[in-house]
């Protein structure tokens, strides 16, 4: 799978480059990350790339030509997603990340400054994200968060099936607590069922503490947990948490 | 403004804090980025952080002593914020990042793995913090969103006060459409208000615009906005466009 980053600090992503899981999964060629700075197609003599608004205001704005010259470089095919990093987006979620992650080339566009040209916009792009309802400088670091919740779920990239599929968020659960050795930390002891060897105990423990973290926490996740896979005591102590949490006054 | 990491990844930092508006912040002295490997505080012989968890279980934990260790070791004050970064947090959003960037000194834990013991969390943290619905491979790019948000709030950091006060988010409406010259680009014109010169007309297509974009992508932002310091016309206007966009079916 490729990402192809378009920015004007491609020096941004040099540790996110070589870090951990994407370092790795770069060196094992499961995935490609290219960053190309789209300074370089300005026409200008200057190589500006940025321009007043229309209409005034403050702040600079990314003019069209420089990204729609670089858009045009590269091999886009039909189903390449040009993805504008932006917080008028459509929020990012996990259901997004296991969609943009059955693609094989992802190209990002980092705008800066104010914004960028709303016609490169409307010619160019086929989706704009928003990883949160915050404001940050510029599309980078919202960049590297799609492309490591994306690459993680590229085959191979992560040790085991398991590691992403008990997850938060991955079934729309907040995950239960952990704790590893030692059984006593500073006088706070490991809950006595997951010393007790007992598996479905340990099984039950864990998903009813994730029921109530996220009826605690995230009532409206826990609205929408799919529960119709489960067994009917399941089901039974799903209502009975939905009905405490989501429900009240 | 002091900004201190604890991760396994410093160097995943290192270009996050040279480029754009951070690296200038650091350069001009109006924030401080520390970050710390707290690995180097493992009372382990061979300087072990993680192990696997109690109860069983794929993946590995990250161990409270470690991290414990760490935080004992830093000037941390009643006021200091120690924040870890984890999908089951409070969701960041404009308004937290606001509050924290009241504080003098943030403390950001970094989980990798599949987590860390639940008995630092509960000993030491003061906030958990969930950048988005999504599963990451470690808190370091969360930690990064969290510092831009905020340190692009504190005083100095951007150039003028504007530069963040119309931004989508920071009155909880996506922004309006920005074009920036030429006049026509690939056929593409700029809407014919934006070069009328008439200021007024300009802002109130503008208001509208942002109106009808939030409207149409995020009902729920256009619900919550507070009109209530608008003229009685444009109160009147963000009531259809509220009962256009949010009570339709």
């Amino acid at each position: 799978m490729k990402f192809t980053i378009l920015t004007l600090f491609p020096e941004m992503f040099d540790s996110f480059k070589s870090a951990s899981m994407i370092g790795r999964a770069i060196q094992d060629k499961r995935i490609e990350i290219e960053t190309i700075n789209f300074r370089a197609f300005s026409s200008n003599k200057h190589n500006q790339v940025d321009d007043s608004p229309f209409g005034g205001g403050a702040g600079m704005l990314i003019q069209a030509q420089p990204l729609a010259s670089c858009v045009e470089s590269l091999d886009i095919k039909p189903e390449t997603r040009i993805i504008y990093m932006t917080p008028k987006g459509k929020v990012f979620n996990q259901a997004l990340a296991i969609e943009l992650a059955e693609s094989e080339h992802l190209v990002f566009v980092c705008g800066h400054y104010e914004g960028i040209d709303q016609r490169f916009i409307d010619r160019y792009v086929t989706d704009e994200i928003s990883v949160g309802d915050y404001v940050l400088t510029g599309g980078e670091v919202p960049a590297m968060i799609v492309i490591d919740a994306v690459a993680r779920m590229v085959g191979g990239v992560l040790g085991k099936q398991e590691s992403y599929e008990e997850e938060s968020h991955y079934n729309s659960l907040l995950e239960y607590p952990h704790y590893t050795r030692p059984a006593e930390f500073d006088g706070l002891a490991v809950p006595e069922v997951l010393l007790s060897g007992n598996h479905a105990k340990i099984a039950d423990w864990r998903f009813e503490e994730s029921l109530k973290i996220t009826g605690e926490r995230r009532p409206d996740l826990l609205k929408k947990y799919d529960a119709s896979h489960l067994t009917r005591k399941k089901r039974q102590l799903v209502d009975s948490y939905v009905k405490k949490y989501c429900y009240k006054k």
